[in-house]
């Protein structure tokens, strides 16, 4: 059997969907409102889960406040209450929609990750309808 | 990594549990007062999870217009407002559980899913306490 | 300094909106899909408030369990699971809108309401997006 | 007895909190990070309630539809996936908090609500744990 | 026009119906699996209303760092992760329902309540299903 | 293609993380409040997810009354309103994290778990933010 944790945590930001690979028509046919120029917001809920095997002394498969810190460090200070397209590099060049903004999580946990517990997966919650999920 | 995108939608459909292989007294204890001829109903609620490659221009793994298009005309117009033994072919035979209905909606998707990102699953809540999913 | 108490309950059932006092083009107007002569239904949450002074031995302002007893057997058991046009004698003449519903409730609570505790409110939510309160 | 119909609606927004009456220094003091001058956003909730007498004709206390158009024009297009200090005229002046954003929203349903049903309260979720009511 | 702000925080504590006032006989019968003596718990939801005019110049009705740092104090830390019957003096009296907690939490704030805007209620949700107001 | 059947159920308990094989010293570091000796407690939500054929004839892939019939009597009973350290022998030995809770309740299902559907994954929240899950 296999234990998963997952813990969840949110930030609110503002992004503006537009791609620079795109003509300004084909932005709007692609992302509609989203593509307005000034922005618009979200709060985004981000869900982590890891494996590992259960520490039969602390009965924890990982410790919450070591992911509490990683997560904060590498995700919600660098994201929380930023306009996404202008404060994170990622977004310079790559269009910040969901699917993006969970691949940069993603690259950042991947890149700090401790030994120990795996990283199963990354979900996030743009709105209550919209969700992506990363795994593997 | 692959990267998965699911979207929610509901409706709100009648239907009564009623199996014309079992006898009325079977249909009571197998339904309990979900068999109650007159019917009752839920408000369901559907998530569709897709998979795919991320465009590198568009930054996304569906385009969540055309799912909304598909999902529209497949699902919602067929099954909201309905009541789904009287209204629904598929449950002239079937008994509309939530597992014959997740069975219906992803025999409805698979027979017109496009070319391009791939249906992974479809998850219907009955009720706050009651999930189906299907998948594979 | 007043104490209330809000229990909540649910239960599923089933609806057509149409009107004997309107034409079916008037029906169809008013009510549109949920005119569907089929029906269709809901996951019903009730909310009922109820306010009074804190018995200082018990710490309570209300009896839960005597409150279950009564809202089982004048709301649920009646309701629950009901085709509410068909099996719901007060639904014979009105139409049962979430409003109707409300007061149909609040009716059959204050005619076996006993004495004590005063009932304050009824909140029913039909969806998440429409929800019905009756005070006073 | 007093029927209140609740609707809710939400729409995606970006905002900075800043006022031009203080310094920087106490902008950043009383607004902390969401003075940030790139902004960030939210997905933000709105719970409108009516009251008034229940049409005997149709059970209804208010239609839902010309309720919807009306928030819909009001409310929703000017501030749906949109800056609000940047493309709303109420917030060149006012700074965009969820008391001032209630407040703009009171005053644009107040000067077109139409006749009948009475404009009880507007609720406005920034994130589940903060709200705005305004009522009276 | 009123304006209300409205602030939710959350808390586990543990613990145990039990009246001095009551046989051991009809704490069974009035608290039922709640007078367990080794204690249960629940993760409680705390809203926190307050009234008062929007500052012109900061567009707030209440300073929310006041606030949090407020409820911190008073209601936070005092019962969090806490054994309500042990370890906060007013349940050494009084048994720790909805109610008497709501009224605890009341008495704190209004002891320490600063000038300025006004504590209008207080709202503590037990479970999903149980929720105590106090007002006025 | 396969279909998943969950439901989810919740109970009240207590619980103390403290564990025997740590000094008083690394249990507070280990478990911050939780550590504390009087214990506290949550509402827990479980996720029972089961799989199997769909029945033919009844539509059904298990039968909800049955699987009812034995959460409750394999983890309501032993643990709803119950202090787990006391009163549940797994938690004389095992630290009562959600992890321990999680893999209890596996035991319990897996021990007593019929022929036919089959057990897929059970799925633990302790609060909003934190869950376990075991599958496998």
């Amino acid at each position: 059997m296999k234990v998963y944790v997952t813990r969840s945590y949110w930030f609110s930001a503002t992004h503006r969907l537009h791609s620079a690979g795109l003509s300004d028509e084909e932005n709007r046919v692609v992302y509609g409102k989203c593509n307005n120029p000034h922005g618009h917001g979200h709060n985004y809920e981000i869900e982590v889960t890891v494996s590992g095997p259960v520490d039969p002394v602390t009965g924890r498969a990982v410790s919450l406040d070591a992911l509490d810190m990683l997560i904060d460090r590498e995700v919600l200070s660098p994201l929380r209450y930023r306009n996404l397209n202008e404060e994170v590099a990622a977004f310079r060049s790559a269009v910040p929609t969901t699917e993006n903004l969970a691949s940069e999580v993603a690259r950042r946990l991947h890149t700090t990750w401790p030994e120990g517990p795996k990283l199963e997966k990354i979900r996030i919650h743009e709105t209550d309808r919209n969700i992506c999920e990363i795994s593997g």
